[in-house]
């Protein structure tokens, strides 16, 4: 088994203002890389640009990261960190931006190859990279994956070269004003991250305790999910819970309903962490029955009394989505023709046991 | 709170022969330190050499770390690698050769500085340092820390440059041949790294996460120090807790029992283990009252019904050590004047409460 995880980790109020210092020390000039709106509504752009002025650093802002971001949006934020002359990479948000930032820092670094590269079987290095995380989810900011939606293929992927962020700025105040659905759809994000690492094939005893400790703080804060007024710290305990689950697919990597998902997520828009957790129910009943006990204990730890109490959770939360008899089939057929993902599970992928993860 | 470990670990068998090509990575020649006799008893050294002959690496050897390694030594060491114009340290043993390696690969890099720097507050670069753990006590493959017995200050201290190794090549089958009063040494040193940390000021549920995880390991895999044919797995498990032990200090550092040990090591040539683990018991019923849950969850965890069980098992595994009043005042005295680590535990470490740490 193996450790790695050379992410450092900063998690506490403030962590942006208290680290800047370590942040400047990646670079000369920054690309902050975001989206439009969000990471301006909840005070996390404003933060880094006062951290990046505060210890004279130049920065240049991308903030045309859509949902889901494609390889064009990724090339088009490179050509502009070139043109710049930025040295280091800041991504702040949720997933898309997060992830896109590794891109990005990629194609900056490597400034005469073209957007192929981002998906050969090549080594190559990138900038410096920073995350401050704004959603519960991705885990990003402590992974080496970085997913885009690459049109020529009708789907989502993660680019072939994989490097860790250098900084990772953790502060739960940025949860605080994120939509519920959005807490909700991400919680669910890195609920799938749990259980999807928790039972993939190649789990180990250290991916196992970072899920374990993951599910514990997760389902102690979910509260608010249910409607409930949300308790002290519990952003934060989102947030830790999705940065462990980030920790534990950085040794794993997802499975089977992180593959599916994308087939929601690219041809019917539904947002990624309920794309993902319409298939967790069916996960988690195809695990085989010598894994009971630990499966009764992981639900336990998120808080469900049973599979059943788990699978009205979803529902509940997540509602359902139509596909007609042929999606599903092109659904499960894109699943089937990706070997590498039919071997993460514990038990063995045939398509019939595919196909019957969905419906909820 | 903060999470850093940028060490990469493999833990599994043959891991020095399965990693030598990434271990070739970090340079031309190597300096494998280690002691004069195990590394040759247990294979490790063989597995060391045979791996970098593999990939045409040259090295040198420096076999003469004793237990509780000198800053004269680390000097000599050092002198050799500069001699050998090495470019990486190997460190192959348990916590001496581990700990040495590193103040050597410093010693190495910083070619025109004296010793002094060791225990300057200032930061210097080191030569790649890859460790091969044969004990199961220290976790100095996963921790920046290297402590060095200082004559002119009659105690041990750790160097004040802090820095991680690069690669942990981790091999239970090493520690098969070890004694087994080196098993139990060692182990209880793991076990007071858990609880010095767990109950540290600076524990953080990042630092606690490892405790919690080494302590459910530990616990399962101590039959062998009862004197209990030892199962499949155990010493991978003894070993395995003790690196999440390394990571936990890595993140708090140790406390007074730690502290109060050099004093048995330097005046009394008490092994390191068994010199922390004889104020294990006191450390723990100096804990405030309302960690008292937080107490019995720990040492359940560990295989230990009660206070008075863990108490037994200390008395039994180490004996005892006579001090006279005069020197227990010296141990005390020398503790009271080192204000870092007296604020380290979650009680006020009055002098009184640190006298009461003595005897088991």
């Amino acid at each position: 088994m193996n450790f790695y995880m050379p992410t450092k980790v900063y998690h506490e109020r403030e962590a942006v203002k208290n680290h800047r210092e370590e942040m400047a020390l990646l670079g000369k000039k920054a690309l902050i890389v975001t989206g439009a709106h969000s990471s301006r509504e909840n005070g996390s752009l404003q933060d880094v640009t006062e951290a990046l002025e505060a210890t004279h650093t130049s920065y240049a802002i991308f903030d045309r990261v859509e949902e889901n971001p494609t390889v064009a949006c990724v090339m088009e934020a490179a050509l502009l960190g070139r043109k710049e002359g930025v040295d280091f990479v800041v991504g702040v948000g949720g997933g898309s931006p997060m992830d896109a930032a590794k891109a990005i820092a990629l194609m900056i670094q490597n400034r005469d190859s073209s957007e192929e590269v981002l998906y050969q079987n090549i080594s190559l290095r990138a900038l410096p990279v920073v995350e401050v995380p704004t959603t519960c989810g991705t885990g990003s900011e402590v992974t080496p994956y970085a997913i885009l939606t690459r049109r020529d293929k009708q789907t989502k992927q993660s680019i072939s070269q994989k490097f860790f962020p250098d900084l990772a700025l953790v502060d739960g105040k940025y949860l605080e004003k994120a939509p519920l659905s959005v807490i909700t759809n991400t919680a669910i994000d890195a609920l799938g991250h749990m259980l999807e690492s928790c039972f993939h094939a190649k789990a180990t005893d250290y991916s196992r305790m970072l899920c374990q400790y993951a599910m514990e703080v997760w389902g102690a804060a979910t509260g608010m999910l249910y409607g409930m007024e949300p308790e002290e710290g519990d952003y934060d305990r989102l947030l830790f819970a999705s940065s462990l689950a980030g920790m534990a697919i950085s040794h794993t990597s997802t499975s089977l309903p992180h593959a599916l998902s994308y087939y929601l997520t690219y041809h019917k828009g539904v947002p990624h962490g309920k794309a993902v957790g319409l298939f967790l129910p069916g996960f988690v009943r195809a695990l085989p029955e010598q894994y009971e006990i630990q499966v009764t204990m992981a639900l336990r730890a998120l808080g469900f009394g049973s599979l059943e109490q788990f699978e009205g959770f979803i529902r509940e939360m997540l509602g359902t989505v139509s596909l007609t008899e042929e999606e599903v089939g092109e659904m499960v057929s894109g699943v089937m023709a990706n070997p590498e993902k039919l071997s993460t599970p514990i038990f063995e992928a045939t398509e019939e046991v595919v196909r019957e993860m969905w419906p909820v």
